[in-house]
């Protein structure tokens, strides 16, 4: 299987996520439109992909400029374009922040100079960050006990990120380590990133799962069945409140009620320390169609209104840790959080 | 619009729920094998309904009896056949009991006068039925302030009865009073009755509303977008722990933890006195399939397996009221119910 995410020297190829698990298609994109749409469409999810994406599209943005032209209008037009296309997560402002860097850097280098660069710098991101998660899976692979029963939801796998994955890549690292335990992975509409993605790379570690619907994991817990859950995150303020795919708040409310421990894996690319708590954070609303439809197919009455906000906020008090490259904080996550920052 | 479930004579005539919003196919039973199989395939669901068609499915059987065969064996053949064919929702052996009843009182009529009668209680548990949802309308109907939001889960509404509804009824007796409010339907995974069958009568009905995921109830009630939860019930302890459809046990706890009140609208029919709480209620279990596809297409990995629990329970102690046809019950319910029955 090819990476998630791969730069392929003039273009960009990515897995289909919207066709998966029954098509494994890949999309090449060679020009930063094509990304901004594979992002704004959900070609590429997850907060760690997307950053990778955004910083592979500038790349190939700025090299589509030519001799001549103003590079900083050039780079600035690259940027906006991808700035705007998904508000939520940290990683997308985090990696335009790195290359923004790198062009800053490079104003006085030839533009073929620059554009090695900023190739080299999207690289390097996309390296790193599955090294990240290889971090994060070892620091909380221990949080999963012999016997254990593991709620997840959407897919913070290797789909999610450059590979590995974040919360998938701690369930990874148990698995690796030898323990026995399995797995629920919440569908997660309207997407249902968790029956499609979650699952087939489940599938494909080896460990056992089986899906439910968002509405199951609830009762789950009350009849004992699950024994703690592990999510991502989109993006975390400095007080530990964490955004994450719609419905994770209610997954923290029902293990709080349930005495079960709630996790979330995320990479300090994932933080945004410049907010004070969650309610800072902007929520995407996104297309009524996800909702109406499935697979294309209206469930609704034709006229039928929706919401549809895809990502909502767990207060840090729901939190029982957060597992980062760097090791797991616990509450109370203001003073946790800034220490592991500046470890 | 015909009604979602008629006696016609020598069939029973009923829309088909897997049908709907999309299409509006009626579907004629003329044996009791036929009325047993609508129920197991969910053409008809919810729990007064059901009793109405189990009821009108031992008139069709014992209308099949021949003069000179077993009258006893054939009953008890008819009988046993529905009794399986869910176990969850208590009215389908409320009614079960009920034509049993019947059935002894006439063990000295001719076959004629005993299919007579049959026929005749089995049209009057219909009957019945909607003028006590009307009640339990009239009685929920005050909980609804101006300016409310309602969330409802899955569909207790006419199409779960024999018209009317009881969650539904409520939501309908409140905007008939000239209350003015809105409401958020969850979409209910696997079956989507929300977003199907709950949207469809809300449509017809005028009220405002909107569909949601199941998963996002929680973080708008977290918003304040959210101001009370209505649901109906399929079997209710002598305690008050209430089976629902799965999910229903999570929208309690978020209503708790949000300060929200999350009422039970039900007919004394759906209450089973002889047990002492809710974890003697059975809870069925459902094929895969309708986890695993939507709309006949397959959503996760084909080797991916599934668990789907079609009900839950909620304890008592999460519900602010139960609203009967006798009145609206509050907690203590060990004694409220009971007082309310007596009534």
């Amino acid at each position: 299987m090819r990476p998630t995410i791969e730069w392929a020297g003039d273009k960009i190829v990515m897995i289909d996520q919207r066709k998966l698990p029954l098509e494994e298609v890949y999309v090449e994109c060679r020009t930063y439109e094509q990304a901004s749409e594979a992002i704004e469409t959900m070609v590429i999810r997850g907060a760690p992909a997307i950053g990778v994406a955004a910083a592979m599209g500038i790349a190939l943005g700025m090299l589509g400029v030519k001799a001549g032209e103003d590079r900083a209008a050039a780079y600035a037009r690259v940027h906006n374009r991808i700035y705007r296309t998904r508000p939520t997560a940290r990683n997308l402002f985090w990696a335009l922040e790195r290359m923004k860097a790198v062009f800053e850097a490079q104003r006085e280098s030839s533009l073929a100079e620059l554009q090695k660069k900023l190739v080299a710098e999207a690289v390097e991101i996309d390296r790193e960050d599955e090294e990240l998660c290889r971090r994060i899976g070892q620091n909380g692979a221990s949080l999963i006990k012999d016997g254990d029963v593991v709620l997840t939801h959407c897919n913070a796998g290797g789909l999610a990120t450059a590979g590995y994955g974040t919360a998938v890549g701690v369930i990874r690292a148990a698995w690796e380590a030898g323990r026995t335990f399995s797995v629920f992975a919440d569908e997660t509409r309207p997407f249902l990133q968790g029956a499609r993605l979650t699952a087939w790379e489940l599938e494909r570690i080896g460990v056992p799962y089986r899906v439910i619907t968002d509405n199951m994991a609830g009762w789950l817990m009350h009849r004992s069945e699950i024994s703690l859950a592990v999510v991502g995150a989109d993006r975390i303020a400095r007080n530990g409140d964490t955004a994450n795919k719609i419905g994770t708040y209610s997954v923290a409310v029902l293990c709080k009620e349930n005495g079960l421990p709630f996790y979330v894996a995320a990479p300090l690319s994932t933080f945004d320390f410049a907010l004070a708590d969650g309610s800072l954070i902007p929520i995407e609303e996104r297309p009524d169609a996800e909702v109406r439809e499935i697979n294309g197919r209206l469930i609704v009455p034709p006229a039928a209104k929706v919401r549809n906000p895809a990502f909502d906020v767990t207060p840090a008090r729901y939190i029982a840790g957060i597992i980062t490259e760097k090791g797991v904080a616990r509450p109370p996550y203001e003073s946790t959080l800034d220490a592991l920052r500046n470890r």
